[in-house]
């Protein structure tokens, strides 16, 4: 009898994992003892996957039972925890431990470290074993009564690597991009300032607390420094998903949605490279976890090294993607799919970071590749995408109710969850109030309290919080901060996930009232002069000059560039342009509100770009009239900008749909 | 230092495996050498999995430029493995031998055989390692000279387990059902008692091949009967992939489309079962090779109980999605891919062999669920596994262009190889000429002889035989095999997936009269007569009970029950049914040609259903009109089916489309 102990690998790396073992039942081995554990492992990890899309499909059925009745006090993430959470008391509590695999497994001494393979000789014969990580000697215990358990675990890197980047490629994809880049500064300053100052806030409060549980005894084991810094770097990462189910609801201004969302899934990737700096933050020398000028330094240079280079590749990608496959819509959606997936793979090949990459590929895509593509295409990718991130996203959070109880290694410490909580909500806080207040100094359209408020709890916590937390979980700090993580994520998904809508929609008035206030009487009629000097400035260069060369839209690159470029011009000028800039299309209107709505979106939205097409169109036809009018026409654009997208508000508003006539 | 030689598996899996690896950084090992390594062989992986990514793209772009200039004489999976030939090329000739890694990993002595798991005791601290195999004596000496080679080599599960999938449901969703069903007696004949026909022709032949090669001193290791008769088997599966690419060239005759790739579809699925109820006989006693009646019944057993198995819960499984999630089309995609992959599992997880289960769930699917869907639905469904479909058939033929180089055991036996052609042609041509005899005997709707030639050429080698051959390749037998089936998948996709288009387009005009002769003149006043008893029975049956049950469309059963199952029928019925049944859509016309023409087609076929429909729509309200007409309404409805679709011939051999008016 030989045991077959599964190693904590994922149903779906297990998966192919364990197909890996399987295949050794014709590997030459005749045993069948060892075919049966083989075709037994199998099965039980078909039956594992399985699980989790019973699981899925649960929560999907049940989505559209809510949505039917018009439920609306859970989100459909927190639906998926539930699920989750159910799953897992029931393989926690109702399934004995299983009897099959009672054996250690055998063990043999090497005097020299691990290497990744080992070569084992059983009597003359050769078998390969690859490393799966080091045992904790109390793990050893642990896995032998409750293989079911770690069965289910998953391999942290999934999270990573297969999971996340649909999320952010979407999130990237959906972002409102005009809105956006108007709200550039204040969401790289949300991002980068906020994040970091968050991160600290909550680094030193945390490691206040567990000063402080060090003095009760309440803290056995090591916590350093470092490790504070990192749960505030991971618990900083806010997630976008309920930002656009609250503004879908409220039907809010273009402005104040894409600085929440923008900030949102911006941070997500300020979080990451902050979590991997501070990692990559190790002292030389004897004093290893105090502070190091050198050291610091370096991860100041880490951080900014992968940041930047993981922008430069995804936007490099974003931009590459100059796809000219008219008329081949599934050729076009492929090629669209492996670039997105090849930035990744080239980002993490360069030993940046891949998710990043894909945030940065998915924005630049949408504000570029988006105009090149075929309109059957453009469907297609928006729902293939829509599908992946659906799938992907209600996979984590459902996985995350099931870990509360199928992860083996919690570490519950009241103190440090009840810190943690009000860690997070100063630093939020901290984030939040005083930014608003510096950036209000410079703008005329000030972010007003009552906006800041919302902005305040609207920074719940979600999949990339738990990917960080979870990729590591090897020591005792990072497996008390793994279970914090996870309780924060649980009750801001729940709280306020669920919770923010109906409460918003009980002062529904008030808050219709000032975002109608804020956005049209006050701030429509300023939007011209307040859009800021850098802004107007990339909005010229990109579309005067980028847009022409990157799609088929836009004024053609002769009229454009000065008369003396142009041989150049015409050469980089797509024969498309000529024709198809008098209908420069919108690529804004239909891609912001795919996702919150996400059915009836599609029909009032296509008619709503319909109508904003035309009056974009028949207000943009000046052009070909006057052939050349470089440089002042931006400003013109933003304001046809503005009249078309306030229609859109209207029409959103009222829930109206009508066809809107021209309005020159 | 230490030795990192990566083992033998893909990078997609391997992607996933490293990353555990890499994650190891973390986990508590603090030495940098290895830290180092995990990054390393990170970002190799990286870089392997983009080396596929960039191949397809590569292909997706020739395949368009082909496409636009209209050139035809190869196939795009033709094109996918030469470019793979080619980077297997460049892999093995042009890059040196990976120098970071030329140590023998460390090897352990243990007396009892190996286990799946074992523990690594280094000074105190414990690693968990994972079996993957036994290594043949000379591969360890590969192993170290060649690690690039081996890194590109995918875990052959992956093929099975991963991309085979949505290939073989996305043929099955595609079955043109009417003229299926109509033809499935000719099909299961051909499916079955022709590959089994086949594999035991091949699988003789090859022995005596083997013999030949024994004889003259070319096989020194051991070749047993059962080998030959896996060859055979793996061997026979045909690819549909052609059949839809020659087809859409020769706008030819439903029924004889629906034969032929209906046939191609099935034998892939007899081919997986037949294979494995090969490698099941395993005679008990001395003579293990011989033949054994005991093992024999019990193969024969397997491999009904296999098939039944995978059959009734492909077909639970499409039946059971009986989905009413209309308006949500995301939540409709979702649930509809998740359930035809837990379909899959379900079948893993009891055994059975998921890709057979796959095939018939997507078959059922096609015909029933696809009616409850929203149009919005069937389109991204047809999308999603179009994508999917496309892109997982191009992997697989680039990477059997990339394996002929770079997989390390090839084993090129010139006799084996040559006989192995002489052997597919006379089994194939063994399997469809006594066949197509016997069939026409019983029918009056012969299949010709010139049909038949066709479906002799059409039965080229590809996805299906190659998943077979590479999942093993232990032995010496199964090396030979597997370098014999390569070289054969080659030629045929070369040749005939290739050359049949341009070839059948020369002899055009006397083909295309062929087939209109056949399938109009003669063919089409008889098939009222002709349709089999069987066929008219479970039209009938599937038409009264369970359309209506299992959809929203068909008479509603209160209409087609006995009076006295009133209750009953009211119940079942869905209440869509009542407004609907009038207007039953013909669900085949816009699948069935959805694949073959990538792009054009989706305009021009929803014409053709809205024609279709029109026609079918305006026989079809006898019904409402009559209330209740059962059991005679088959014949009737058959003939107008058979109307619709002549039409639907016309409009496609000529190339015209046009609204088609009503015609009762």
């Amino acid at each position: 009898m030989r045991t077959c102990r599964k190693p904590s690998s994922a149903p779906l790396a297990a998966f192919l994992l364990v197909n890996a073992v399987s295949a050794l039942k014709d590997d030459g081995m005749e045993e069948l003892a060892s075919e049966k554990e083989a075709e037994e492992s199998h099965r039980q990890d078909s039956v594992n996957l399985l699980t989790f899309i019973l699981l899925l499909t649960l929560t999907i059925l049940t989505i559209w039972l809510f949505k039917r009745r018009r439920v609306r006090f859970l989100h459909e993430t927190g639906l998926a925890m539930i699920y989750g959470l159910l799953v897992g008391v029931i393989l926690r509590y109702g399934i004995p431990a299983t009897s099959y695999h009672h054996k250690t497994p055998p063990s043999c001494t090497l005097k020299e470290g691990p290497a990744s393979t080992l070569l084992l000789n059983v009597s003359g014969k050769f078998f390969e074993y690859t490393l799966k990580g080091e045992i904790n000697s109390r793990e050893i215990q642990n896995v032998e009564q409750n293989d079911m358990l770690r069965k289910v675990t998953f391999d942290p890197e999934v999270f990573f690597n297969i999971l996340l980047p649909p999320i952010i490629f979407h999130a990237g994809y959906s972002l409102k991009k005009r809105h956006f880049f108007r709200n550039l500064g204040s969401i790289i300053t949300y991002a980068f300032i906020g994040t970091a100052t968050s991160c600290f806030v909550i680094g030193n409060l945390m490691y206040g607390v567990v000063k402080l549980m060090q003095l009760v005894g309440q803290l056995t084991e090591k916590f350093y420094y470092t490790d504070c810094l990192f749960f505030g770097a991971i618990i900083s990462a806010t997630d976008p998903v309920t930002v656009l189910a609250i503004f879908n609801e409220l039907h809010a201004d273009g402005d104040l949605y894409a600085l929440l969302f923008g900030e949102s899934v911006m941070n997500d990737a300020v979080a990451i490279v902050l979590s991997s700096s501070i990692v990559a933050y190790q002292p030389s020398g004897a004093n290893t976890h105090m502070f190091d000028a050198s050291a610091f330094f370096k991860s100041v240079g880490v951080f900014l090294g992968i940041f930047s280079g993981s922008f430069v590749m995804g936007a490099a990608t974003g931009v590459v993607t100059f796809t000219k496959l008219h008329c081949f819509p599934l050729l076009e959606t492929a090629l669209f799919f492996l670039m997105s997936w090849s930035t990744f793979l080239l980002a993490e090949a360069c030993g940046f970071t891949g998710v990043v990459a894909v945030l940065f590929c998915g924005i630049t895509q949408a504000h570029y590749t988006y105009n090149n593509l075929s309109d059957e295409s453009t469907k297609r990718t928006k729902q293939l995408f829509e599908v992946l991130h659906f799938l992907a996203e209600n996979f984590i959070f459902s996985y995350m109710g099931l870990a509360l109880f199928t992860f083996q290694n919690h570490i519950f410490s009241p103190i440090f969850i009840i810190g943690a909580f009000f860690a997070i909500f100063i630093g939020r806080a901290l984030n939040i109030y005083p930014l608003s207040f510096l950036l209000n100094l410079g703008k005329r359209h000030k972010i007003r309290g009552n906006f800041q408020h919302m902005m305040m709890f609207a920074g719940l916590r979600g999949a990339m919080a738990f990917a960080l937390a979870i990729r590591d979980t090897a020591t005792y700090a990072r497996q008390m901060m793994f279970t914090t993580t996870l309780l924060i994520v649980f009750f801001t998904v729940w709280v306020f996930g669920g919770g923010t809508t109906p409460m918003l929609s009980c002062e529904n008035d008030y808050v219709y009232v000032f975002f109608q206030d804020g956005s049209q009487t006050e701030g429509q009629s300023k939007t011209k002069q307040e859009s800021a000097w850098l802004f107007r400035q990339w909005y010229t260069f990109d579309h005067n000059y980028l847009k022409p060369i990157l799609t088929h839209s836009g004024p053609p690159l002769t009229s454009t560039l000065p008369s003396y470029c142009g041989l150049l011009a015409s050469c980089l000028t797509s024969p498309q342009a000529y024709e198809s800039h008098e209908q420069l299309t919108d690529p804004d209107a239909d891609l912001i509100r795919g996702d919150a709505d996400l059915t009836f979106t599609f029909s009032d939205t296509a008619i709503l770009t319909n109508g904003a097409d035309a009056a974009f169109a028949s207000g943009g036809s000046g052009w070909s009239a006057n052939g050349k009018r470089s440089g002042s026409t931006s400003e013109e654009a933003l304001e046809r900008e503005t009249d078309s997208r306030e229609q859109e508000l209207l029409s959103r508003g009222t829930r109206l749909v009508f066809p809107i006539e021209d309005h020159i």
